[in-house]
């Protein structure tokens, strides 16, 4: 029930069409969604530029294909993540300007003109990191950000990472992706002043103990200002980063 | 060595007034804090408005005092974190207008005018949230930002937190604070369009395991835009909020 | 031996057909059963309308068709969890009544009729935790009780489970199924004053540690009235909530 | 806002006393607690026969005696857990009729008379789980339901357990208490077809890990209908406990 | 319900004397504990030469002395582990003969004559694992095991341990208390052919959390014929041993 | 080398029998088996009845086939764990009477006669236990053990235990085998005062990660005198079974 | 920028033909390799021996073959670990002289001559630690030590380990490489006084937890000396035994 | 006693200068340490310049004076850790030379003359891990090394670290200790081509775990090279660093 049909309804009780019981019944089962988060939902879909993103993990092409038209066909961007080639396949017959991203294994198709804002700088420690760091960048570049990427930098290796010192104070935001033992977000936090959303990877062995090393440096960091998602959570990582540095953007 | 002493350097060897080994082994011995990242050093002590945050466990009265003095006469802010109050005592002999906040532990000294941009919102689940909630508060307001609080909303009184939801929406970033099982990030995280940095607490007892059960909640919160730090680190959460909350001022 | 069979032999030792010695040591050899727990077996039986169920997981086709075969003779409901196809198949032969529910991987045969009382609700947060959700519900139907379902209403989109909270405050008992944070069983207990009963499931990645965190969640649950069953155990959840929603329909 | 009040709303409309514009602005802002949970919450206070707990850890005396002194001006029955003999000495100045239980530690104040419903057995297995026992037993007897004692019926000593099944069937729902290895929730479990809560205790010592070993062996009940409450929950376990066993009570 | 009172039972019967309802109702409802494991209660007590021991932890001054003396009235001998110096004073006055053991803190009472059968070798690494050492020793005493002692033999100085293979092959079973890494269980287990029962202690510090490095080394061990108990469990350790020793005495 | 024999050789130095070159080198290469080890190493083979076992797991069918026709060819008892059927048949073209044994995947060959002694009772908690179950017993079997056998008696159905107490009561030592909980090992532990060797299995799923639930149930058992094993770890508590079994055997 | 570049550069300020604003530029950008730490990786080259190790996990065959060439190109030995033969094939095909070890899967290319230095001695417990071992053993020779080993020398046979002291005595280094409990470490530890690098090995099952209790046995180790890598990680193991082995030749 | 030694005594045999009775003696009663490991007993304390260390914690004031003057005896220098004031008062009772050291709580007694040899390079993060890193330096200088302290250089301000590049690549080990993430041995452990000793510590909270955090940081260090002691072990750290900083000093 939106603001016309609520006054609407308003007038007929005004014209007696009809009672007040009914009226206030009617106006006692307003689904939620009509008086404030439905808006901030409505809100949302014009802001990202997206609904909603299909996790393909678990779903079957012919799902994912649906999903991804139903979404599609609302005219915004739409991005698919763990998605295998024969989904692709499959969305590309009803999309051909859809593309593939093997690396991250992603799905994404853009539709209509996008200004690129901000910049995200993308880092990551390892070759072996390249699919998380991929997800995130992709994930940003889709929901409207300019993005950087910075890889092979991890910290065995100081000066591959300090001869880009400039990269680094250059952007707004900063993921820093990186497995094993997952000291790059420290250092990386340490060099520049801007946020660090920093993702642990499960990338390592023996007592990395699938990523759970990582992830605990990244949360014990010393340097102030860097926060942390789940490991491998590229998708959630280039989403937190692109909310931040769309603040950059809002005139206020 | 700043930009001036090395142009002096270059005119002595333009002038012969030193030999070209000489030189050569001068700028080979640079400290690399004048080729980089002193500068950036430089330029955080004026971005921030203090150059550093004093963690006070561990410390005795006598060197809180004195690292306090030493930063303090920089004529930033200064902010010392767990801090007691014999602490905060013995600091106030020289600095009368240091405050000290009893719940968060922390003393705190306000210098010059100072603007406070954008605004934070903490919010915290139960009134034992409170000491890391007004720790992440006092930090983001002794950094120069608004801050904005809403106690004491947990989950188990949905309404509570519903009834709140335009305040939610005015802020640029969110900080929840919470303990038990930490279901409040989720919710947060979906209901705004906002970033979110989750703080997890060690308040609860049992299967909780000191901070654990809810630290594992916010970091695989079905809600994305939500980023995570370490159990009861309200500094780093109000930190955190502070670089991304500024980024809604850059002119660029 | 049962009650008649004592008598029985009470009466043979008054006519002197048995000497006390033998009636003594009959009696003290009398199993177990037959004093008290083999008894609350015989009612269980009735209670239940359906003697034993049948966790597939690590038997043989062969094995299952055979077991099946021996509970369905006795006109109860069988169950069969974690079934394959191939093992539906096979008792299909015998009982072609019987069905095969593929979400959850369970076979159920329903003999004679049942009155499904009272409600049970089985919410679930998203789709991947269908295969759990669908676990219980089957169960809870097998055993004798109605049920509804809510499903796909996690807390990132809280809208979806409050224009439902009609249907929960009219169940009986619910059982929220949630993986990855499970903050959902928190939402649901703080809106309603029902036994709840929560099911983790094994949904996520990373450090979700295969269902760990839901399980934290949920035994953190800052709501009271929430008990928790292993992780993935929907036919534990089901087998609970059916025991809880019987008692509505005891006189006493 | 309630009934009556949206009604005069709906006749001031109907009257022209006041504008559509204006009805329809109060009217989208009603609060939500109006709209349905409130309601509920309203329920709530009714059926348990008390409005709110208190949690003394980490509060002081005078907030205990305060919060004791607004909960208890309703009339309802008050319960304060996890209380010390201090906060009961000053709750009892108001209120000579409160009781104190040193062993599970908390205050309670019984107001009115109240019927004792239905029965919850509280079982457990050694001495040294009765803390949390009585606070199981406790909260159940002020949330108005009949409770009984099965106390220090550990499994090494089985008997003692087996010659009390008449007591365990009479009851309409077991609370079973336990730590070190927690095994009684199984055997109790496998003798009884009744829901069983299951509390597993911080007793024991070693590979004990404060509790963990328990909650895991409860989880894990090779017996079906238990669910589990966090490590020392009494108090949960006895609300749930009591939702349960209430409804045994409800007419449909 | 003992054989006699049983047949005096079914006399009645024969005579007419009880009804066959009535002795049927009187059979069924004998208590188990005539059926079978009472007899076995009793045997124990009887083999074991004492019926219980009193775990003191948590039991006040009063409470010990009590239990004491009511086991001690048997005549059998007595034992109290974890007993603080004070439980002991208060003992000590009902029976002088009691005596403390202040390194693993026990109180033991020897009554009568006792025979000290087989023997046990309890060995241990260092001498911080001493007060397990001796609870396990002490408790195979007075459980009427010979013991034999060797004592800081950990295997950073093998040669001591070497020294001593004639004395480990003279035992009938091996009580072995190791903290730290916990080695010593895998070398003693390689040198002899006998049943070790390993005991971790909570000796180390840092990744030793608190006994579960030994625990672990132990139940790991390359070394066949090892079994473990809890950490710290002197007693069931020695109690264990008993067990084993004492199958060498047994004519069959 | 004994005594003797040491003495015997320095005659025949002083008699010029032997070169001082002849007698150094005979000392100096006493294996140090001689001097202590050595000899236990030889008793073991005579009273083991075999000289070592085959972990196949991580061999190969022709590594196999070859330690088994060594370690057979001295006349003893072979026995090869976690062994494939492939394994078998290549084993069985040498030794035609070796059996094989595919619940447990092992192979054994009796050689010579054997008398059975004592007797091991195992006994497991459920079908899903059996290969676990049945490495201990033919472990025991083949290393000269009488065993027997108590299959499928889980605490969900404890009279199907109760009703075996004699069982029990007949054996010198018990096996106790189960997943899930593992609550059955303190069932067993308090009905008898036997030695009982406990295996955890890693049957469950959930919380039971792997076997830790049912470990950490045996480890913290409230009965005393048992001890635990590895999870999964039949051969191991055959062995130590077997070893306790023995005991009973001595003549001293 | 080297040496002479900078001197270059200097030159041509001296001469005028550079403006000092152009020079400061310059020299303000110079690469951090130019300052320092690039001068450390060039004399790290000339020390090792060679450049980099590739770590073929997760590369393509083409991939790993291309790295090889581009390493193998400058003269220096190549290793390759975690190497499949498909990948030797390829890789062979350039070089001939490559060499594949299948047991720990490596590639290594000796080029030119090699002084083996010192001597490194690989022990492990049991044969299936070989691949692990074998690691270590291949990644310290190809960086130039000379290297022995002592296989299957498990502490449950001690006197295979202890026939070996003299080897143990004449190397500089010992790497122990152990699965299962890990307890060769601590006895290896306690016999010599040279640097000890410990590996755990994930071979074990049940509450081995892949490696995790060799890993606590190493770092909890009763015999100082010893420090540990990550599970299963020879690699790490030969390189730092080789770093310590090479002190033995340096001439300061 | 050596080959020569003991062909002596055959030789005496043979010449009648000793009995057989008395050579047997001789022979049998080497002792372990003289077949072997006795030797290298001998070794150590003239290689390491003292005996043993005492760890003084769980020990009484009178036991570590008295055990200190035992070792003290015999002119070695003696180190006591983890010691008290009082014990140090105690002590200094009969050493009035020996010094205390109250950040790493250790008593430090040195005899004779002392050369210190190589370098050992202590590095630390931050000020609080200051009692570790003085544990590991003085244990390192006691045992005649010469020790260089790097203290404060934690990798949040990464400059204060690379300016001392010089320092590190001077000494001949480094220990590297870290609380927190950890992050500073992998740091180091890319900059120089030294084996690097790195201790973590357990300075932090929350996730942090005690230590955990930076134990698994260390052990997954992408940077080869380093080895991992215990958690707070500094002692170990110092007395590894010295075994390798020893073998710069071996002529061969």
């Amino acid at each position: 029930m939106n603001q016309e049909q609520l006054q609407e309804l308003l007038k007929s009780v005004k014209k007696g069409e009809i009672s007040i019981e009914e009226a206030s019944a009617k106006i006692k089962h307003i689904p939620y969604e009509d008086l404030g988060f439905a808006k901030v939902d409505h809100h949302r879909g014009l802001r990202r530029g997206f609904s909603e993103v299909i996790y393909c993990a678990g779903k079957t092409v012919e799902q994912v294909s649906s999903i991804f038209q139903s979404l599609a066909s609302k005219g915004n961007n739409v991005l698919a993540t763990r998605a295998t080639e024969d989904m692709y396949i499959e969305v590309k017959k009803n999309y051909p300007d859809a593309k593939y991203y093997p690396v991250p294994r992603m799905i994404a198709l853009y539709q209509g003109k996008q200004k690129q804002v901000g910049s995200i700088l993308v880092i990551c420690a390892g070759t072996s990191d390249l699919p998380v760091a991929e997800e995130a960048a992709i994930t940003a570049e889709v929901m409207g950000n300019k993005v950087e990427r910075l890889y092979d930098v991890g910290v065995a290796g100081l000066h591959r990472l300090l001869l880009n010192i400039k990269l680094m104070e250059k952007a707004r935001v900063l993921v820093v992706v990186a497995g094993m033992e997952g000291a790059l977000s420290s250092v990386v936090g340490g060099l520049v002043e801007k946020p660090v959303v920093a993702v642990p990877t499960s990338v390592g062995y023996g007592a990395n103990f699938n990523g759970l090393a990582a992830l605990l440096t990244m949360l014990n960091s010393c340097s102030p200002g860097i926060t942390v998602v789940n490991i491998d959570n590229g998708f959630g990582a280039g989403y937190a980063a692109s909310l931040i540095n769309k603040l950059g953007e809002i005139k206020e």
